[in-house]
C-alpha cells in the first residue's frame, strides 16, 4: 500500500486525541469499545523494526503511558496492545481497556462477539472518557 | 490469577526456542501458523508497564529481534505483535509471521479463519524454521 492510499496518510481517521510530529493518538469508534485508542505513527512505515532504536522506544513508552493512564482511570481487567496492519500496514498501535463485562471478554476484540455488554457499564467507561484524554494529552506533552 | 494456577509459571508451555533470566522465547503450536512464536516474560506480572523501563527497552527490543529474524528468513507480508493475556495475565508477546495465503490474512489469527492455507507453502516455512530458531538464539545470546 503506497501513501496515497493510505487511510493514516490521508486523514485523522479517528478522533484525534493527542497530536504530535511523531505520532498521533486517535480514539476511533468501535461499537462496545467505548476505551479503544490507537497510537499511529506520522511516517508511513509497515512494521516497528522500521523504525530507529530511538524512534521504537519513543513508540513503546508513549504506548505505555496511555496505557498506565487507561489503568489508573478505568481499572480494566486487562490491558490488550496490538500492532497488526495485515490491512493497513502502517504502523498503528491498538491500546483497548479490556472489562471482564465487555461483549468479547475474555476473546480478543477480533474474535466473535460472547454477549452484549451493559449499557451502564459501557456508560461509566464513556463518562471516564474526557478525563482520561485530558490525561493522556498531559502525559504526552 | 496467581502463580500457582500459572501455565506459564509452571512449565515451558510451547517449544523453547531460547532460554534466558529475563525472558524466554516458544514456539506454540498453532494449527495454521508455522511461524507463531512466544516472548513470556519470566515474572509473573500482567502487563507492560508494570515493568521497570529498562526491562520494558529489553522486553520490546528483543521482540524486534525476533521481528527482523522473521522479516529477513520469512519474507512475509506482515508482522503481528500482540500483548493480550485474558485469559492468562502473564506478560507474554504473540510474535506472528503472517502471509498472504494463510488461513487468516488479512484478518487478525483470533478471528474467524477465511480459507485452508495451502499445504506446500506451510511446508516451505516449516522448512526454514530451523535457520530461524538458530538466528533467533544468535540474536538473543
Amino acid at each position: 500500500m503506497n501513501k496515497a492510499d493510505c487511510p493514516f496518510c490521508k486523514g485523522p481517521a479517528g478522533h484525534v486525541v493527542f497530536s504530535g510530529p511523531r505520532f498521533r493518538i486517535l480514539r476511533p469508534q468501535e461499537a462496545g469499545f467505548p476505551a479503544f485508542y490507537r497510537l499511529v505513527w506520522a511516517e508511513h512505515v509497515a512494521e516497528l523494526s522500521d523504525l530507529s532504536a530511538a524512534d521504537r522506544l519513543l513508540c513503546m513508552e508513549s504506548v505505555v503511558k496511555v496505557e498506565q493512564v487507561l489503568r489508573r482511570h478505568l481499572k480494566p481487567s486487562k490491558i490488550n496492545l496490538a500492532s497488526l496492519g495485515n490491512m493497513v500496514p502502517h504502523l498503528h498501535w491498538h491500546i483497548i481497556a479490556r472489562f471482564d463485562w465487555d461483549s468479547h471478554f475474555p476473546a480478543p476484540v477480533w474474535a466473535p462477539a460472547q454477549r452484549q455488554a451493559p449499557a451502564d457499564a459501557l456508560a461509566q467507561v464513556v463518562a471516564a472518557r474526557e478525563a482520561v484524554e485530558d490525561n493522556i494529552r498531559a502525559e504526552l506533552t
